[in-house]
């Protein structure tokens, strides 16, 4: 209860697959480990961008598992902790809490809509038996909707919910959101889970974010993190600008999350196929969008493979890329100095 | 594969729950025994209203364990069988076979969105590895769309793609299905979900339903059906629009599917606490909802229960009532003796 | 207010254009009379298919003059009567009641998306204060909707507003409009403007339709009304599918009403260039859509123009063709005999 | 064409009534006067707020006649010009170019949704016409969305075509719009319409605002507009807040543009009573909002009237009001000094 607010960029990690389907458990270290050393400030398993609706209930918490035992208390695990019902969520929070995780992240109830009372019932049920930390997680595309008047009714009833995760990219509601519960709960945390707006969510009051594009660049996630929070607006909003050409790539030229998926391996990780089948048609796509990501990520830096038949982008030159990594580093002195890092 | 076409009202069937939540087996029991005793044609459990996602794997299992036990080959079993993934659907799938089931149906991918062309790859891959008949399962208010060109492509490569049922209620869309599959697979069935356009909908060509009311009032969805597939289409209209106002009243009053467990529990079963929790003022609504119930389904005969407090509808006379009967049974008598019964 | 309830099929006539724009009076006068001549109950100009957004209001008022002028009674009409807000609207009705219209057709407003309560305050100001009968226009896919509850209350009040055209497709909301208004006015009227379910939503009680596709093949829908009102539902039902695919290459392979107006003139009528700019490639698709037209109209004898590269339909014989058409005509004499005609 | 770029927040302004429904011309004079009194950097007459679509053709043209008039070239003037078709627009662009208007707004087509290729024709057709700078409009919410590819297609194609003004409020939009379109068009505007999402739009690239609120306390837009484009992030943040609260109010408390009716009535205009009817419930909800209006607009000191009844909000205190009246004088100052005012 004491434990310091969520901040930061939080990555939902993916899980590689080994060839028979079932998790690459060798890899998924090397992945997290990577990621740690990039400077993501906490890990995200069992989100959306890690498919968690497609393994076994055994499977998440193996996953879990494995990323706490490799993590060794290193940065803070936001674990997605959702299971059929209100009885095997509770489970697996039990589960969660004894391997030392920081919070759950649970996602409204999915497939049935349901109204406003109903979520706020489940929730409430969750909030007041939970022996861990609570992120709502609140993704209106895909679950149902955790609306404003919800969120402050929690917030006031329920200390063991902390934060509110949004995945909505729509800023005025952030903005409600903040403005209804940060007056009874000033350590609330908020965080974006769309990664195209970022930069105005930070600037908006956000504390961080559940960013899928980290887990593929976390080095430039983290710098449009440290550039927006030090107000550095005009470096900000071009690192912000790129982000949403490389966000948008992936996200809407494959199935979600093949196109991270693919990307993560053009950073040199084995993922294997994914579980949801995919046509002929969409496996073709998806090795056109490899070689884009892999132009992309030649541009900026971000990958050891060769870059033949990339075009040459002079719009980035070595001498932007000295620049950014100063300005980078003169960020990080300065968090440093203020003790916030 | 030379089995009969899935024909007439499947009933989703609700499961009641013991008070420490867990399936009451007992019940389940006597509700399938009284369910095949006035007239559906078949069962359908682990669909949207026999809350499948809010059991555990094992639980599903279980569930159709006890029916097709119960049911001894009476009438025949439509199972729903969507699993966390592909692989994890067709273990279910063998198992259904192995307990005599007639054939599993299997909802589209949910949560994800999916593109028409994951969906059919999807399929595809449970199509050509099924060990049992599939139902495909288009519920797009709450999975992914199945659309039109992808049910043909899927009735043309997969044989054991026997059927598809429909929730949408849209019934120009029926009929393209209807229009795209028929000339190739003259077997196929169609079957709608939507229980306020069944007499349209059987007008319009479709085979039967999987119709929630029929959980309630199987004897009037049983009448519904035989009016209409025999053509009295007078008679067929007044059932249909009394069935309207009972389905409007069960599944616009609370959350789905409480208004049905409800109804069930007025038929005399003891249904028990649903495992999604309700805020207070939806219990209260609940019980409000019960009374109004209780009221239609004694104006139609359906209720043993008391019926103190109801307004007494002087629209519905014994006389009328008698005069259903009797066109019912020159109905079914007429269905025997052209052999359809 | 004694006058006839409004039944049958109402065609939402197009209006063709001369090269430089303006309304081909000429043109128009002819296909009034070629529309009636082939059986259409009534007309009704000025709306979503006659493009009323698209002209002047000035030029309205013509396109009712000319066609009241034409059709000299023989039939009725029905005027769409929209105009920018009440007091417009108003003005306009006091015109079109001069012309001895029948009822004018008012769209729920548009543009902004208003509440049922201010789209009750409009109608309800309108109708109190029309010279005219007012039929209401519910089309939510453009245009504020109009729910029951607001159906129900504009009827109880104003006893000039007699008829409701629904263009949803929705048949259970058709039949709950009728629950709610027919108790307390059985001589209100029930006009579905969804061609695709013309069939169904007259078997579950409509009075009749007004659908575009009339406009283009009048034989076809007035035989779909005459097969499905007298029962005669295998027959309807085949005539209903053919109708789902001449509608839905008309309503989808162009920009609505493109479709219709490129029907229209293989019908043999000069439309002219619509109002609203096509792109290149779309201009491209309207000669392939007319090329698909010509063919499907060919193939039911409903085009006088060459047929050359058609292909040839086996499962449309002449045989058939005059099996249709005794069917018909022993249709009518019933329905003569019946005083119905 | 040599003209400066649009800049700013353009206030969309509404129409006061006479009793009798028409224009009060006296009334709208002394509102334009206030409004340019109160550091507007311009008009938008004939938007979505000014209620186009509930006037005449010819008193479209008469509210530019009289604004013109009154403004004098104080500030520049954004004219909606959209008419029933092209030939109509293109003759309203006219009339605006010879009242002296430096440019139009024209909203996507709508009631009927076009495809983007039916956007980008009707664009075309009116950009290679028009006698007056075009500036696009997006709101998708009331009409056909105008996408990326359009807009790109269109600022390629048509020198006139030199804004879009967005009311979406989806930020990533934005970007990716400025994203396609600035490499050739570097000049091009782009203004925000969604009030609560100013102060993230502008710090996005967005060049400024077509904002209703402004029309209400033009002097809280114009801080807004300062202080985010001076990077005065905390200050600005806090403007938004309170901004976001007065929208929401307005807004979503009665129907759209009567919250804001109300409120400029409360800042000592007669407004009259609006063209679209309200039941007697909204009109009293509208003195509801009134109320709550005059006591948010008395907290910040924006209204002449007394404020009994009134809670007394001390989060709000007169030194905080002589701080940020401090605040943008020394932008203001700065921006002078930059020859940027």
């Amino acid at each position: 209860m004491s434990q310091p607010r969520l901040q930061g960029i939080f990555t939902p990690n993916l899980v590689p697959y080994l060839p028979n389907g079932d998790i690459n458990e060798g890899e998924l270290r090397r992945y997290v480990d990577w990621l740690i050393e990039r400077g993501v400030h906490g890990l995200y398993p069992n989100g959306s961008t890690g498919e968690f609706t497609r393994f076994t209930p055994e499977e998440r918490r193996r996953i879990l598992a494995i990323i706490a035992d490799q993590v060794k208390g290193r940065v803070p695990i936001l674990a997605g902790a959702a299971e059929a019902n209100v009885k095997e969520t509770l489970a697996a929070c039990e589960y969660y809490a004894s391997l030392g995780i920081r919070a759950v992240a649970i996602v409204a109830p999915f497939y049935y809509k349901l109204s406003p009372a109903s979520v706020y019932a489940y929730f409430r049920e969750i909030g007041r038996n939970t022996p861990i930390d609570v992120t709502l997680y609140n993704i209106p595309m895909f679950a149902s909707p955790i609306d404003v008047p919800t969120i402050r009714r929690l917030s006031e009833e329920c200390e063991r919910i902390v934060a509110i995760k949004d995945s909505s990219g729509d800023i005025p509601h952030m903005i409600r959101m903040i403005q209804a519960v940060k007056p009874n709960r000033p350590e609330f945390a908020f965080l974006t889970g769309w990664d195209a707006a970022l930069m105005p969510m930070l600037l908006a009051g956000c504390d961080g974010g559940t960013n899928a594009s980290s887990g593929v660049v976390p080095e430039l996630t983290r710098k449009l993190y440290d550039l927006t929070t030090t107000y550095q607006i005009d470096a900000a909003r071009n690192v912000q600008y790129d982000l949403i050409r490389l966000f948008d790539t992936m996200i809407y030229s494959a199935e979600f999350p093949e196109g991270f998926r693919a990307a993560v391996q053009l950073r040199g990780f084995n993922m294997g196929r994914g579980r949801q089948p995919l046509s002929d048609e969409q496996n073709t796509d998806l090795s056109t969008l490899s070689r884009e990501l892999q132009c992309m990520l030649s541009a900026h830096g971000y990958t050891d493979q060769p870059v033949g038949g990339c075009p040459i982008d002079k719009s980035v030159t070595s001498a932007d890329a000295a620049e950014v990594s100063a300005i980078v580093q003169q960020v990080v002195a300065e968090l440093k100095g203020r003790g916030l890092l």
